[in-house]
């Protein structure tokens, strides 16, 4: 579906435009449960931007979806029947050619990607949750109709549920865009005897509109956000000085809040407790310390 | 995903500007063995236009799938539990708003839409599969993240394998947009003792630009298209004036072409060859008469 179909090298590759992008790549499983809290990182990815290459092909008006296969593979069951299927993920046409940020990437913090994060090449898609990020990319096809791969349609899946009048109805769909969340780190004694409560937020790339820290039954207080991040697809670190702490066990949560609007969501909200599948948690997590 | 979400009655629906559109409506599971090949017809739908509709609602930037709720809700089961879904099958907003021809209907024929045919209202995506005429549509949603229900992600799932070196790549899709396809309805004997083949041709909306023929082992040969077609979205009938056949058996089998050069293909193609699902089956059909 390319009027001009091309092969490229990973030299090809590398001598187009060069752009860097910082950006935070999340499980779409982290925080499904507190043993599960760290797959997350914050990254300078390096490489070349994916919709350029694709208007240089020139897709035809048909084209709706840009297909990623990766080099791994694997002989999957479906309906009975064995087929050897590479790894891949879709994202829509419009979703990949409205960003010019969406990289074919090939370094990894200034230095060369490691064969562990997919090298030579994979794609980076800054706002969406790492299942998109095809590793190990061998080639982009597009189609007229939507794919339909286990990792796109049956696994990495959220069922969640909407109450309409008394009947809640099921939604299933295929993890994509992050949302909006933010978690308390850790709380450090300082020299001065106070505490300093620090963590992280981050969103799909909307601005994020303020984070807020509620300590025991108290109020939503509003956090200092560090204004030092790299992009708006990478995290924001926040702090809050504690004063006053009295000693004994206290609870803490964050919660944080987009410019659209969308707030993360607490345990108990519908969103969350309607959700059957353990992707894209990103409610309020309380956390306990004693002091 | 709306800016301005609105709730409209079926009298506000047939209030707005009406537009009607001839359209041949095929399931993808027609021509799937020799037992199924009647499942599609051509017809005249009026409804309203939805792209007109969707922008005055206005969806945020972010939105790329449009949802289409029936009011047939079933209890299924997904990983072992059950959940009660609506009938619903997804489009690419894209696809959604650069047609002005995919109608919300009301009438068939000039008619009422009958309930068997989905009144009050059913979905029209002329040159798609009838899977995606959502009937008894009662809600439309944006999702910022690809719709996975069962008809769009497990079932009506067309699974075709790619020969790639010695390697053959299996790919998933969802059962999306018509394929061209022909087929020989019948020989009906003239008055003057000649015989007359006739049959039909179709695609998604694409031109046709040519339909043959071929009898027994011979040449393909060009067919007359009837121009009479109601829009680019209906089959066009072709004939063929067959002159000294002979008596005995003969093999009769058609082929089309669009505009793009998409040639129907042979049962012994690789498409068809390598397509392990019935749906989307646009092979050619042998026939074979006695004279």
């Amino acid at each position: 579906l390319l009027k001009i179909p091309r092969t490229l090298s990973l030299a090809d590759i590398k001598a187009r435009k060069r752009r860097t992008v910082t950006a935070t790549l999340e499980c779409s499983g982290n925080s499904s449960n507190p043993g599960f809290m760290g797959a997350i990182g914050n990254i300078r990815w390096t490489g070349t931007p994916l919709a350029p290459l694709l208007r240089e092909c020139h897709p035809l008006d048909r084209a709706i979806e840009v297909v990623f296969f990766g080099a791994d593979e694997k002989v999957e069951k479906i309906r009975d029947k064995d087929y050897l299927q590479n790894f891949a993920r879709s994202l829509s046409l419009r979703d990949a050619m409205k960003r010019d940020d969406i990289l074919l990437a090939y370094e990894m913090n200034g230095q060369p990607l490691e064969k562990d994060h997919g090298a030579p090449l994979r794609i980076i898609v800054p706002g969406w949750f790492g299942i998109t990020w095809v590793k190990w990319l061998t080639r982009i096809e597009l189609l007229d109709r939507r794919y339909m791969s286990k990792y796109m349609a049956r696994e990495y899946v959220t069922i969640r549920g909407e109450e309409h009048g008394d009947k809640t109805f099921w939604r299933e769909t295929s993890v994509g865009p992050m949302d909006v969340k933010s978690v308390v780190a850790r709380v450090a004694r300082r020299k001065d005897g106070s505490l300093r409560v620090s963590g992280a937020a981050w969103t799909d790339g909307t601005p994020l509109q303020r984070v807020e820290l509620k300590i025991d039954n108290g109020n939503w207080a509003p956090l200092q956000l560090d204004k030092k991040q790299g992009s708006k697809y990478s995290w924001t670190f926040w702090s809050y000085d504690w004063k006053n702490a009295t000693p004994g066990e206290h609870t803490l949560v964050s919660r944080a809040m987009d410019a659209e609007g969308r707030v993360q969501p607490s345990a108990d909200d519908p969103e969350i407790k309607l959700k059957r599948t353990y992707w894209e948690a990103n409610q309020q997590w309380v956390r306990k310390i004693r002091i």
